[in-house]
């Protein structure tokens, strides 16, 4: 039976973002064009225009596209998700086209014409609402605001992989996001969620398996 | 009496570090160019080219002179100084050229051909010395380790500008420093470092005056 025309345009798409993701990767925002996009997702020129009016569209959906590549893999609730969530992406970004584009071209807005903010606040929402979770099961110190926390997650999460990308081209960012946990948790966690939290690289490898 | 020559030359120098600094923090290392740096600091491009080898020579530079321009203003010591840097930092890289630019110098790099971390590791060098004070007066709490709360420190305050600067100019920067910290210090401070710590947006204001 031959795939339904809806499919194969929704799998054309799929593969066109991929590629995408390997050349913003490699190249960065302005050194990928949609040439490039084209002849690495083995698609025409037509197809790229077809689904996307310029490479700015294609960005944003790369950017948007970080937390499907994590969430649906968690089984976790609470604090606890919101530290497995960092625990999968510190060694998920270590290969993941997407995770990696959508890290570069976040950061490389501050230099761009375009800004969006959508990667930053949509991952700020997720970790709010396992924070919310947190809150309501009793896991967080009163004077912690699940706001206030998210919107730190985001951008601490952000610099260490800037840091660790810098120094060590990420291989140590799982230790690093470990020990962002172990200098947060005592502060931010009653005392007894602090001793059930598990966060180790161990635990990193695990969930990005 | 006529400027001596030495004067001069350091005179000029400083010139075109400051003029360098505007033009990447407005255009970024790659859009940046000698000949503008050189119009900007109203110098000839042989003064340049005396003082530098090459573009990249004036960005390390300018990334390098970020820490003077805080430091020398400070009169505290230990975890009251590591936070004072972050306070008087938060409102300085708002208006001042060598920390903005020096600032997005550093975080580009992870798209750059030339690497440098020594603007990093200056600055989590400078950490971990106020935490090391801070240590042998008994502020941290025992499981806090200096390099590895300096270490993230650097990281979470590039990400933590990164966020604030997409979303709001850095207009917020210096509230979201405070959150930081009062995040941070009941887990990493002794009790009664934690109730004499000194955090405010005021304090920011008035350290970066």
């Amino acid at each position: 039976m031959p795939e339904p025309k809806q499919d194969r345009a929704i799998r054309t798409r799929d593969e066109i973002i991929r590629a995408a993701a390997e050349v913003f990767d490699e190249r960065g925002y302005n050194g990928a064009s949609m040439r490039e996009i084209m002849k690495r997702a083995g698609v025409t020129l037509g197809a790229v225009y077809f689904h996307f009016t310029n490479k700015e569209a294609i960005a944003r959906e790369v950017m948007n596209g970080q937390p499907p590549t994590i969430l649906p893999h968690l089984e976790t609730g609470g604090l606890q998700q919101a530290v497995d969530i960092t625990l999968a992406w510190s060694c998920k970004l270590q290969w993941d086209p997407l995770l990696r584009a959508g890290v570069r071209l976040a950061v490389e807005q501050s230099g761009l014409e375009f800004r969006d903010a959508s990667s930053y606040t949509a991952w700020q929402a997720i970790f709010e609402e396992c924070l919310l979770v947190a809150r309501e099961k009793g896991e967080l110190r009163d004077h912690v605001s699940p706001r206030d926390l998210a919107e730190f997650l985001v951008g601490a999460c952000t610099g260490v992989q800037l840091y660790s990308d810098l120094l060590y081209r990420r291989a140590d960012l799982p230790e690093r996001t470990v020990k962002m946990w172990e200098l947060l948790i005592p502060g931010i966690a009653t005392e007894r969620t602090a001793e059930q939290i598990k966060v180790s690289v161990r635990r990193a490898s695990a969930l990005a398996a």
